[in-house]
């Protein structure tokens, strides 16, 4: 039995695939932060160059990968796809768990899938710099490899926690030339305002975005760059699992279960926009799609559906959404890729429609199933990836119970080379499993803009 | 034209081959420490299983990798050969690179390559734990994932400089339940006498060594494992070069020039030696065969071809080898791994018949060609891997001078992640490049022990 199955570089996806194409009815659309008016082009011309603008609102089923990209993608794509043999053997599972593995990119996730095609459209369009935000790092570390590629400036907001816990990640994007600043920061009036607040507060994702956007707003040479949520980010991610199905095709296979790890939901979007798309169209109606999040932030399993801003200021569009509240401020976990109040729209209508479905757990006990994993198939995993590990354990587990021999892919986002200090805390039993209060998440619900 | 060149699963090597087959005439015997006669199989049982003993000192051309060694390497192996394109493009070089990328394997170097193999014929000799020696924390992570998959217990004397310098590296050993251990420790009493004579030194791979052999011959269950220098060990690593071979079949090239780092010599030994037999039975005859050093540590290209102890201490056997002396102490430069005393006996010999040659770097200029190919192929590389790196970049522009299109072929030996704060140093312009002064070393040579 294989343990990787392979394509060759000219199985690299010649096109995005654009799952919006199969939904059954249209998206609520983004609506402008102050008219909210659905937001056209125009409202988003300050942030984005065009051609990103128009695959974020494109109905096309799939949209062409330009060859100057494609060629970027050949440095480590097609990225293998695992038969997780060793540990399917020491779960004593009946099923077959694969594992796709991202971590073989220049910045070590899955994050350069977008980072390189958004810096290339940049390029394109003239821009000279892009500012954009960064939690763990994974997504910073991919941009500042990206637009080092194009010649393109580029400033990254990292969420005070993880710049603090990860200052190697830092290290890297400096090597790709670009700068880190820690967020809050006094760069921005956004950031004078969080610090105002709070200036102990370790930071979010929400509130890096605000200071991101800011910065693009108020430099012309300047464009917004966002590693997640967005549209065009999980179509630039489809290449993930479009290239398993091709893989477990090699192998006459074809997956029961699919799973990723939620943050913003792009990588999660990555793997499995191409099965929900055969599940919505009736190619494979039986498929359980999982995405996984950790049970201190939990948007899907706990927020509400409605109608937030995508930062702490409020300068983004409105988007329909799982959210826990735009001033939602999580708890300062290991998993700082995952610390996000919302999610992707398309995730979360899918969510919605009951496409795929979503669970939560603690950073303890999604640890202990990356030491498994570590231990099994000797790939220490992000802390966000191993999310996802837990729920593909989970899962084979249950197949020993039941007998059932079912077919698990999950994503396997990142390597955890940056996040020792994570497994550190974990042998130390230092980690803390923060449990949100219901009625903090309540206080923070009443808080999402009234949609008149 | 195609980025990687990869090979399927099947086509990993069935057989290491050992290049002791090819040499004109036999190598200088290994001498026990106190009798000064060569050693037998009995002297070494001690500390090696039985099978590695054989592999050390075996005539055979080939020897078969075990079905289930193979299995294990099917989890990084066969590594991707990449052209190095846009390397290529920014040095303007009518020359063609090719690097072989080491740092897929789980701890991110060529080193799992002979741990694997070590830790299976130890497991299969009944031995319950393995003592050994690291410098920067590459072999010692190696050895780490090798024992954890065979249940083995696994002690790791850490070099102290780098202990301090690299953190993570110690919490990537224990997410594999390694224990590690900074160097000179107060554990043993070669470590006490290190300590007694400075109690702050930096500590030696030569230091270390010591302390791993005293353990082991002090403790009848417990095996000692070399990541480098001996012959099986180098053994294990033609994996690599054999691989390279195929790939560049495929593409219908051969190198004019094969590259790599070395420190004890191992990963140099695996890229080289199926090159290096090309070239001895006459194959190939006019390949440059060039390994790199760090000049602050330049056994090959300033120490001496004499009978020297392979540890600080004088417990190991004499090896025929280009030394500096065996209690020289290298200054604490970045790239941990190339701090050793001496080198392989077979890289020695080889480079003292004339079928290769060296070179000698210094630290900031070989992180400077580090970041020019992070900034051309993103790939972040170990410091020890820059000093191949350099040379294959000189290698190149001395061919935009002449106007060959040489293929130049280098061992990309391990990724630099958890080297950050050498890169950090670099930015900050305080990397010192130190050079030995000749008469430092003369005198260090002068206490080579005297063989009757």
């Amino acid at each position: 039995m294989q343990t990787k199955i392979l394509l060759d570089e000219e199985e690299i996806p010649r096109r995005w695939y654009n799952v919006l194409a199969d939904l059954p009815s249209p998206m609520d659309p983004p609506l402008h932060p102050q008219t909210q008016k659905p937001v056209g082009p125009g409202d988003l011309s300050a942030l984005f160059p065009m051609e990103l603008i128009r695959q974020e609102m494109s109905p096309d089923r799939f949209i062409d990968i330009p060859a100057e990209v494609r060629d970027v993608l050949t440095l480590w794509r097609p990225s293998p796809l695992y038969r997780a043999k060793r540990l399917e053997q020491f779960l004593k599972t009946p099923a077959k768990i694969y594992y796709k593995w991202e971590g073989v990119s220049p910045a070590g996730s899955h994050k350069t899938n977008t980072s390189v095609p958004q810096a290339y459209y940049n390029m394109k369009a003239g821009i000279e710099r892009i500012a954009t935000e960064t939690g763990a790092g994974q997504w910073g570390s991919a941009l500042a490899f990206a637009t080092m590629l194009y010649d393109l400036q580029c400033t990254i907001y990292m969420v005070r926690s993880s710049y603090t816990q990860k200052p190697y990640r830092k290290s890297m994007m400096h090597v790709w030339g670009a700068e880190c600043i820690p967020s809050p920061s006094t760069k921005t009036k956004s950031g004078q305002a969080m610090l105002a607040k709070d200036p102990d507060t370790p930071g979010s994702l929400g509130g890096a975005i605000s200071e991101a956007v800011e910065d693009a707003a108020t430099h012309s040479n300047t464009n917004y760059s966002l590693g997640s949520v967005l549209n065009h980010v999980c179509l630039h991610q489809t290449v993930i699992g479009l290239e398993c199905r091709e893989q477990l095709q090699k192998v006459d296979d074809y997956p029961d279960v699919v799973i990723g790890c939620v943050g913003g939901g792009s990588n999660f979007a990555g793997i499995s926009f191409p099965f929900a798309g055969d599940k919505m169209t009736g190619k494979h109606k039986e498929i359980d799609i999982i995405g996984v999040e950790p049970a201190s932030c939990p948007s899907l399993t706990k927020g509400m559906y409605a109608y937030d801003f995508g930062d702490v200021a409020g300068l983004t569009p409105l988007l329909k959404m799982f959210t826990l509240g735009h001033d939602f401020i999580p708890p300062s976990i290991h998993a700082g890729g995952l610390r996000y109040h919302g999610d992707s729209p398309i995730v979360s209508r899918l969510v919605h429609d009951g496409v795929m479905r979503a669970v939560a757990y603690h950073q303890s006990e999604v640890f202990d199933a990356a030491l498994t994993f570590a231990r099994t198939e000797g790939i220490i995993v992000a802390p966000e990836t191993s999310h996802a590990v837990k729920a593909a354990i989970d899962q084979a587990l249950e197949c020993r119970k039941t007998g059932e021999a079912k077919t698990i892919l999950f994503n396997c986002s990142g390597h955890g080379n940056f996040d020792m200090s994570a497994y550190d805390a974990f042998h130390a039993k230092q980690l803390v499993d923060y449990e949100y209060p219901d009625e903090l998440i309540k206080q923070s619900l009443a808080r999402l803009p009234k949609i008149s």
